[in-house]
């Protein structure tokens, strides 16, 4: 038996690779250890967030199923940064986990892909070129590609207090045999990341508790959702309610007086975790927040298991609870699982091409979170990504490259293939040098743009069709409705918004159009202002300057988080800069006005 | 929170009434202890086979999914039987497992079902009616009705040699509260039951033994199968190669030798099991079998699972391992679950009206093998009994009673609900006491009679189109057909078969009708005979004819079985063997017979 390509792993970035090549009609072989845990939602339950959904609708405006399922599987539908414009506003939609994961069990099953659950023990490796993989047993299954997707499983380490736990709270097994063979070809490091505790739904007092509603009218990800046989379930979207609570003096105190006890504060994890997702101990002793906000999310309308965000920890079982039960509105909250931290080898990505190919084992590709990155959808980007590149290579195609510019999804690739990377990595619209342009809005603008093999004839139409819709759109506003708006100002407040949408609804126009066009219009100018600016700065790095005595402090634009970056990576001359992650090219801006205005003082 | 129905189990009892609810938009709600685990197949990977396939047909007539959710799980289809008689053929699907509860998951998820994942600790009874249900956790949730579904798991105990296991393979564990409750209402009994351990599919030497192949035309059960959007599936089945080996008698003194250490046989277990699917200990130990026939089948076409039929048995695992590969083509097989015995709670069906609802309890129906049955088909069949009749309860609608002389489901609510079982029931065609009309192809004819206030109007058109179909087509065969073979004889064999379903094919009449006709037709004035003689019999039962002193043994016709269930129950009067399992009406008329013939020797 040979597969022209095999995928190791079930989760978000194997899925995606696996619906490219559905599409793409190749002879695949999709490889988990669990059919159950096909799609699984392991931490929480929401698809997007700030930055994130940005790469979601980058995913769905390639074809991708994420969106897709996320809009499916939604019990609570957010717009967020709704005050701020519209480059940082962001979708987040909380999901029902079962129901995902049942979506991507459906790609499969029902469309008959080959599927094994089966423990891969080794790659087959021959001349530095994959030729297969054997599974438990010792059965070797051949294939031309590997894409090697296996998360946060590899040699996996489970703590809480000073206990080291064999399997997570689900009973799931690390796994070391991969690793073990890959690190005599790829530089293997170690991050950690956590997971909070889950609650009782029926144990919490919610009338101590803020409630979170859902947005209306409601914010899907995808533009698939015309699919006839969904349509039904747009129709009946069950909303759950989200909860919010605070941490208190006294919990604050709880987590202070037992640190010692964390398995992170201990001493026996010493690798990094994700510092924009941090767990409770670190959101209290190292920044030092006052409070800190808790929302409360069902994890599945079919379970009893709340999710509480902001509350993952490591602290032993009793403490745990303590701190918990200090908690308003979690007086007497029953715990169902309690929060713990992993460890867990990654394979440093600069090993990659740009394409995720290894640079070092031909074949072999590696996406999602065993390149050391963070979270659904980052995984997602990457298997996608993956997925395309290895058909590509069967076909003797280029592989695609998605330009940082114009893509969150080509930063990211940027970012991980050409930065150092010192903690797990997530995306924000800060990492983006053109935020206004790249925005969640006009993905579909932005991916179409690379033509990438990827449609099909029938979704080519459609596109055009759409853009057709958008330029016609254009034209009318800026005869129209602009010449509106001039009389009061640019700026759109929530109030001028509300009247444009009003304005183009009763002309017949559907909502999906307008955020892209008033994208378009309103930012048009500053995008120019921005492609200007970093051609500028782009400019000063042919310039030696040294900044290695520069006290970062003094600049009052640079955010705590981009000066730690800086102290750590000790950059000697300005284009150092670049190399390293959460720095942008607004940052050295700022960096190389500061330098001139103090040279004109001196 | 008040429901009208609550359904507790979602295994294939509680998936039947579910789908029945559903289809009467009842506001209803599903529990289940493990959403992973609604549907599956928990032993066997096959639905059907001898006299249970009748059932699964019955099922499909009625509206229910069985034999729908098998045709489009299926790996291996069988005709059993087909050298004999059409009242004892059957149809037999070997099922992917994890294909078949991929469908019922959709049935609940795709249409939004109310479903719970939760432990039920107790029911609230007040006066001997049902009010609701508790869960673990304290939450209460009321309701009208309950149906109890919750097979083997009530306060089951797991054995393998002389170890008592907390949990069987999969994790599992056992309830206790429920039959802790109801034991002051219902009297509990005990039955066990087993299951074969499980082998890797790579580590069997196939070239050693012999292939089953599946059948084509291929046999379905279902006759919505013209449902649109499963015909791509249909058009697409895999099929699985099924193989079998043999015991041999180096095996059979393997089993002799260590019959001690056998969780059965060491004393541990008192309870009984089930007779018609021993475990290996008693079909070689007890019932003397001289070689065991064991078949090799896969449980599912993503796993390396292989299921030995024919080898349940409840050994250490040294034994096990030792007995297993000393079995031809399993030399060197490797065992990735080893088999187990399972003794379990089961509430005597006495105690149940026909409806089966309690007669102690008022709203409370019980079904499934929680009333001491075995089998999916069986515990499906009350599930859906359960499921119209807990609806015609809340419509004020009397209760439907389907007949044993026209149904194998009124045979099995008949014989449990009435007769005394000291074995876990099974359906057999032996049970019938009309055969030759209780057929497997007639089901629809059969059930539809009932007018059970269970179809929609588009159903009962379809179903009235398809009679009018058959009427036609017999009018046609009467004239044409039959006059063509009775110039041959009435008795058909597979070839003269084969030239009549060559000829009505090319006259453009679908395969599916033709047996339906064929046992209408040929077996017409055989029914009648059968008809008479079970009239004859039940004339006999009016006579008290004392059968204390008869040495059944001398009667030819009866089998070991029967017999056996004659000692153990010791009937004084001829009447009384009607209350006995096993016994039919056929043959208590060879036993009048025999005392007849007897009279007039003396």
């Amino acid at each position: 038996m040979k597969y022209e390509i095999i995928i190791i792993g079930g989760g978000h970035a194997g899925i995606e690779a696996s619906n490219f090549l559905i599409r793409k009609k190749v002879n695949f072989l999709l490889i988990t250890e669990n059919i159950n845990n096909i799609g699984k939602m392991s931490c929480n339950p929401s698809i997007g967030g700030i930055g994130k959904s940005h790469i979601v609708k980058e995913i769905d405006s390639m074809g991708g199923v994420m969106g897709f399922y996320a809009d499916v599987s939604g019990i609570n539908f957010k717009n967020l940064n709704t005050s701020k414009g519209l480059a940082v506003q962001s979708t987040r939609i909380q999901t029902d986990k079962n129901v995902y994961s049942y979506f991507c069990k459906k790609l499969f099953i029902e469309k008959k892909i080959n599927l094994l659950e089966a423990e891969v023990k080794n790659l087959i490796i021959k001349e530095n070129k994959i030729k297969g993989i054997i599974i438990k047993g010792g059965k070797k299954i051949f294939c031309d590609i590997v894409i090697l997707t296996t998360g946060t499983f590899m040699n996996s380490k489970i703590y809480r207090g000073e206990k080291y736990l064999n399997i997570d709270s689900e009973g799931n097994k690390s796994k070391f045999s991969i690793s073990e063979q890959l690190k005599y070809y790829i530089k293997i490091k170690k991050f950690k990341t956590g997971t909070p505790p889950r609650l009782m739904k029926e144990s919490i007092e919610y009338k101590k508790l803020k409630i979170q509603n859902s947005d209306f009218p409601i914010p899907f990800f995808s533009l698939r959702k015309e699919k006839k046989e969904y349509k039904k379930y747009y129709r009946k979207v069950f909303i759950s309610k989200c909860f919010s609570t605070k941490t208190n003096f006294y919990t604050n105190n709880l987590v202070f007086k037992n640190i010692k006890k964390s398995s992170m504060y201990s001493g026996i994890i010493k690798s990094k975790g994700p510092r924009y997702c941090p767990s409770l101990e670190d959101k209290i002793y190292k920044f030092s927040s006052k409070l800190v906000n808790i929302f409360l999310e069902r994890e599945s309308l079919y379970t009893n298991y709340i999710y509480p965000t902001g509350l993952s920890n490591s602290f032993p079982k009793k403490i745990q609870k303590k701190i918990i039960r200090s908690i308003k509105g979690l007086e007497n909250v029953k715990i169902l699982n309690y929060g713990y931290a992993i460890e867990y080898d990654y394979l440093d990505p600069k090993y990659l091409k740009i394409s995720l190919e290894s640079k070092i084992i031909k074949d072999l590709f590696i996406a999602g979170q065993i390149n050391g990155t963070t979270g659904y959808e980052e995984a997602a980007a990457q298997g996608l990504i993956a997925g395309i590149n290895s058909y590509n290579k069967i076909m003797n195609l280029k592989p695609i490259i998605l330009k940082k510019k114009s893509s969150y999804i080509g930063i990211l690739l940027n970012d991980i293939t050409s930065k150092k990377i010192i903690e797990p990595y997530r995306m924000f619209t800060s990492r983006s040098e053109n935020r206004l342009y790249n925005r969640e809005d006009n993905s579909i603008i932005r991916i179409y743009k690379y033509n990438i093999n990827y449609y099909n004839n029938r979704e080519i139409f459609k596109i055009k069709n759409f853009l057709k819709k958008i330029k016609k759109l254009i034209f009318f506003l800026k005869n129209k409705y602009l010449f509106f708006l001039k009389k009061r100002e640019i700026y759109l407040s929530v109030r001028d918004k509300y009247i444009g949408y009003m304005f183009l609804k009763k002309i017949g126009i559907k909502v999906k159009y307008i955020k892209i066009l008033l994208g378009k219009i309103i930012y048009k100018q500053y995008i120019k202002i921005e492609k200007n600016r970093n051609k500028k700065t782009k400019k000063i790095f042919k310039k030696r300057i040294n900044i290695s005595n520069i006290n970062f402090y003094k600049i009052k634009s640079l955010s705590k988080e981009v000066i730690y970056n800086i102290k750590i990576n000790k950059p000697k001359y300005i284009e150092d800069l670049r190399k390293i992650t959460g720095i942008n090219l607004y940052n050295i801006f700022e960096i190389v006005k500061f330098i001139n205005e103090n040279k004109s003082i001196k």
